[in-house]
């Protein structure tokens, strides 16, 4: 894929244009981020109602929207926010905002991912506001997914890092014990998401509806991640969980050696 | 089944001896209730870990049970609370509460339902607690429904009343509408659920875990309601619905002509 198509790359250091890698040093992790963001913002035309992703990759993708907005590349553009960061970020960038009750058919969202495995299903979540990413995301007609390399995994979960789970506070334990025993199989171990408060101690983490996340750890694959999903959303103290399945249409995937675009194939779950 | 065999009756007018339909007037709806939650009652025994359900009928259990206690004839009962009514109801009885994460094992629960079908399938949740109840019973060996005759139908829904879902307060309209097209097949309507405030006007109800309410009412039978349950735990703004499947033991129907207890079959759903 010629990087030189790619206008949203302009400001970018020029990504290397033979097979040989470069020393790991070249571009970080978060220039391979901005790499895809930028290209994901390609997708993005005037008129579009656009679902404006959370997180460190997220970030630059609303960066790119708002200064496009203010080059007048882009007119008409409005911004459905899937959190109060990105909420703030957006207005303090002047991209005119709405919500999925005034907006319900989302022509485009863009967003990152913790894990993305080769049926293009999804971790997301680390960044605490899955729910909502996971409400306008559902809402759109297409799904652009940004990552780095390393979010690459084989299986959900692969990463060894957690798969959260929205849980209302009520009983929050008996929430946590349920969902480890549900996959007693796969080594799970299930943890509540702590925050530094207001007096430098630790607290659990609350997210932007109240609740709390319990994180999710596996030694093996669950397996079918679909079946996993419904057992997991039919316990009643789950508000929902951080697998996105069958959702993302496309993930772009920024390496060392530039960035490449997988398209889910047609009827793939 | 002979009441002479029902301690709890003890304080209740006597039931018609006869298959005579007496008078309508004899029991009152509230009457019957009490029947039946007396006669649920008695499967509580001393040392066991008991779920107090929420609720006009529930209530006379919880009242019952209370009473027992301080007679004596019931001893080391813990109650687990499924709203914040019924803590406050059995803490001024003098019952020992705790909750699922000290007792995550609940020997009984009792508790009242707005629908009962066929299959004991129950419709739960027009108090507002549906959340709190269903992670209780949800955790019962046995689970001890009690209703007046009005309560049965022929299927989820059959009443015309109210089926509750939970949802998030953040675009709970979007919710609603995704929640309505589930089951335009039925001829749903969806309704946010009002309360009256403190300034005597209008205002969305909100639940003990600080979310809204969608009632949905259908016109026809949904089909299967375990197929219905999972699409609708599925909507990313959902956190929990009033359809409880597969989960009454017993229930118990107190009707002008006495009392009749219903067994789930083994296997049954």
């Amino acid at each position: 894929m010629a990087t030189a198509s790619c206008p949203s790359l302009d400001a970018l250091p020029t990504p290397p244009q033979t097979l040989v890698p470069p020393p790991p040093s070249i571009l970080s992790q978060d220039e391979l981020k901005k790499i895809a963001a930028f290209r994901a913002v390609d997708f993005v035309e005037s008129g579009m109602v656009v679902g404006l992703g959370t997180g460190s990759t997220a970030r630059h993708a609303v960066d790119r929207i708002g200064h496009l907005l203010r080059q007048g590349k882009l007119r008409d553009v409005v911004g459905i926010p899937t959190s109060r960061v990105t909420h703030d970020q957006a207005l303090s960038l002047g991209i005119p905002l709405s919500d999925l009750d005034s907006h319900p058919v989302v022509d485009l969202a863009i967003d990152g991912a913790d894990e993305v495995d080769p049926s293009l299903n999804l971790v997301k979540g680390r960044g605490g506001s899955l729910l909502r990413e996971k409400m306008v995301e559902g809402a759109c007609k297409k799904f652009v997914v940004i990552v780095d390399e390393s979010k690459l995994v084989d299986y959900i979960g692969g990463s060894g890092l957690a798969m959260p789970v929205e849980v209302i506070k009520f009983c929050w334990k008996y929430t946590a014990e349920q969902l480890r025993s549900l996959f007693d199989y796969a080594g799970c171990r299930a943890k509540l998401r702590m925050s530094v408060g207001k007096e430098e101690e630790e607290e659990p983490f609350v997210t932007d509806n109240g609740n709390y996340v319990v994180d999710l750890y596996f030694e093996r694959d669950i397996g079918d991640s679909w079946a996993a999903s419904d057992a997991i959303l039919r316990l009643a103290g789950v508000v929902e969980h951080g697998m996105f399945l069958g959702m993302a249409s496309t993930v772009i995937v920024a390496g060392e050696l530039g960035v490449r675009m997988i398209n889910r194939k047609p009827g793939q779950c």
